[in-house]
């Protein structure tokens, strides 16, 4: 397929899991696309909004080796210069880890026209289903979204991220979970309030909570692994006495959605 | 209006601005609402989505006071207790600053059935406009999302947050972003990549970049004010790059936007 028209690609935020957490634009754009790059970790439901497309499979899950960065590049430049519009979607926010700085540098110097869709990160996500603000005003004054998963296999400074005295939302930290609580704990109370929300956003999502001596066990015993963020930090605290009150929070997530889908059918 | 059912309040996240950054779900659940609390900065154009429901501004701009916190969330427990869908709609992501932490815990004192909703939040949008990721991993291993508005008229501990090498977000500093920016080279070099976006993923979204020894000059000298995100960092820098080979960015952002309406139509 090759059109008349300038090509480009669409860097799309996919959100956490549920469609329902894409944007309006999101899915506006996948209306359009011509060719759709999957990254690992987005819904594979997400393809049934984009009827037009060709879907091609980037992940790096399903037991096959992990697509290299190069060959995406290229593909997604490939396409773009053929004039069709390349839509690249990427879970979470795709601005927030996942390559996109590469994929954006890559795609500027070969002058391939691009625009990026934004989305929901996992970490608000997290917050949601906890019931909790990430920055309650009482606890801190901010958050810090950091990687465990270096590409030097360093760790980051936990140290200095601890001392700011701000929540902690770190994604990709479920293999060293255990260490990862030990080193905060060199900085902060191991009573510091925890929590562990897995597949958070989606249908699938578990979460537990518990401080920071004792999140790594609770993890573990309930049987989460990745992909998971894990929250540390006072404000995490409120997701005990949310969870008190509003123990079926999980099962009523989906009723104002019911509500409107009855009501606009 | 008193309905039998059992009330609720919905906890929206308007996004940064554009209609089309709201989630799916987002606009589902303000389809049912029956009452509907607006705070400031949230697009008033989203009431169009709700034609159920009673629209109550609360918000602290327009040159009327403040409204008192506690007013709201005692007008929020009233409409539920009535067996109302009362949807709290608040700008960017609820679960990111602005009070939520204090409301959902009057709320869940109240005994008041309660469920979030999650957007995208303004820095997200700020990073889209820029065309970079926020945690492009050659320069940093995360971001730090930090309010320069504190309660207490305290500062955020600056050192310690630049000490970490994270690009920060900061939300709410415009009007000291002279002080905040010669605070910051007190850690970091003044060549740091530096921005400013105001209404961030809106029509009327402007934004300058430069470095922190020149960022608060030049956001003045284009006069930019609040509501603004200014980030700093590393991988601010490659904002700079994507300039420079998509100056029309700004205006082909809608274009993807248009071709999916057209094929809908």
């Amino acid at each position: 397929m090759v059109t008349g028209k300038e090509g480009k690609v669409t860097l799309v935020s996919a959100g956490p899991g549920d469609l329902d957490l894409l944007t309006l634009k999101a899915a506006k754009v996948l209306a359009s696309a011509d060719v759709v790059l999957l990254d690992d970790l987005v819904n594979p439901e997400i393809i049934t909004l984009a009827p037009r497309a060709r879907v091609i499979r980037v992940g790096k899950r399903g037991g096959c080796r992990s697509t290299p960065q190069a060959f995406i590049e290229r593909l997604m430049q490939r396409y773009a210069r053929r004039g069709l519009h390349v839509v690249r979607v990427k879970g979470g926010d795709a601005l927030l880890f996942g390559r996109a700085g590469e994929e954006l540098a890559a795609l500027r110097e070969a002058g391939v026209r691009v625009e990026i869709v934004n989305g929901v990160s996992s970490a608000f996500a997290a917050a949601a289903g906890l019931g909790i603000s990430l920055t309650h005003r009482d606890h801190c004054q901010g958050v810090i979204f950091v990687t465990a998963h270096l590409r030097d296999h360093s760790e980051p400074d936990w140290h200095a991220l601890a001392a700011t005295g701000m929540t902690l939302a770190i994604y990709m930290g479920m293999s060293r979970i255990e260490s990862l609580c030990a080193t905060l704990a060199n900085t902060l109370s191991t009573a510091t309030p925890a929590a562990v929300v897995q597949w958070a956003g989606s249908v699938n999502e578990r979460r537990v909570t518990g401080t920071l001596g004792t999140i790594a066990a609770h993890a573990q015993a309930a049987g989460l692994g990745s992909p998971a963020i894990i929250l540390v930090g006072n404000a995490i605290g409120e997701a005990a006495l949310f969870a008190q009150t509003s123990a079926s929070f999980g099962s009523h997530a989906y009723d104002a959605l019911e509500d409107a889908l009855r009501i606009s059918a």
